[in-house]
């Protein structure tokens, strides 16, 4: 029942069609995982839900669509974080969180084929700027602008950007994988965006 | 004759086959500029430059290794940027140029497509990060070792997380699209990432 409420499409008193609609979900997620993106294909969710491929494209208009879903099956119970109002703890509490889901599970490698995919695909780049990368920015603008209003970051700052230049990173090193996600990489880039670069004397010089 | 010393594997006297091998180079970069690497296929750039399937394949293993080097009859010309010695100002121009490349150009979308591509194609990625990243890199890299060496940079610094932190974001908003490559993102990258973003009476705090 709680599927009413997040999916305000589906009319009351129909729970056959909701739960048809969770294993087609499930189904996208299974083979997500097993397969990533490459391997996706609605007739694979089809044979592992028992769905209909008629009745999975009544939700889903793309296959991409379909992928993001079953994406968001995989994912969404890791979203949250506590905040103590500390920038820097908070931060990298956060950024910590995002790297374990990236490394240590299958999330990092799907995710980097959807927004592969998204390159041939705009409205899978669409739905993973709307519901991938927005909601979990909100977390991290909220830490920055906490931070602002104490007087413990600079108030000229926009804070999406300072997040690009501490997440960017990951992303980059996700898809292009030039350089491992090691276990300090949180703390390192968190301390290099909070302090700098500049020797302290030269921060008076060139700041 | 230049190509003979870039490619020491053609053997001299035989310049039919170099013309043969500039024509598909020619062609692929051309394709790509026409249609993306959505577009790009063998059977294309064999079309495009009077070239058979079987001699592309000769020289090219896959369709990712041919789209790189056609990739690179684009860009070659734009890669070296001249140093003053003020890492400010060296990163600016620098950031600047491949903000450019990728803003107003046909470089970008081309990058991205590659990208995208390279997370299906291992040996494409292979090659983005030997052939693309890491040579661009070696100025930004030069740039903060000297600036290192100067005492102006901080000396327990990773240049190549430095890097992370200011181009990472432009691949980032490049593949991802959720803000734009605007006129003052150079500078602003630059600057945070030079002085940090904390308050100054907070930086002592903190750092």
């Amino acid at each position: 029942m709680a599927d009413t409420k997040a999916n305000p499409d589906v009319k009351r008193g129909r729970p056959r069609q909701l739960s048809v609609r969770d294993a087609v979900l499930a189904g996208a997620g299974q083979l997500l995982l097993q397969a990533g993106i490459k391997g996706f294909s609605i007739e694979g969710v089809a044979r592992l839900s028992g769905a209909s491929k008629v009745t999975i494209y009544k939700w889903w208009p793309s296959k991409g669509a379909l992928a993001l879903d079953g994406f968001y099956t995989l994912v969404s119970p890791s979203i949250d974080t506590t905040l103590t109002g500390d920038v820097k703890q908070d931060l990298v509490t956060q950024v910590s969180a995002v790297l374990a889901l990236f490394r240590d599970t299958a999330i990092g490698p799907i995710l980097a084929g959807l927004i592969g995919e998204a390159q041939r695909d705009p409205e899978l780049a669409a739905a993973i700027r709307e519901r991938w990368l927005e909601p979990r920015r909100r977390c991290g603008v909220a830490i920055l602008e906490a931070a602002q209003a104490a007087g413990h970051v600079r108030p000229d700052l926009d804070p999406t950007m300072v997040l690009d230049q501490i997440y960017g990173p990951i992303y980059l090193r996700l898809l292009v994988g030039h350089a491992p996600l090691t276990d300090d990489l949180a703390a390192t880039l968190v301390r290099t965006i909070l302090s700098g670069i500049l020797a302290s004397d030269a921060s008076e010089r060139q700041a």
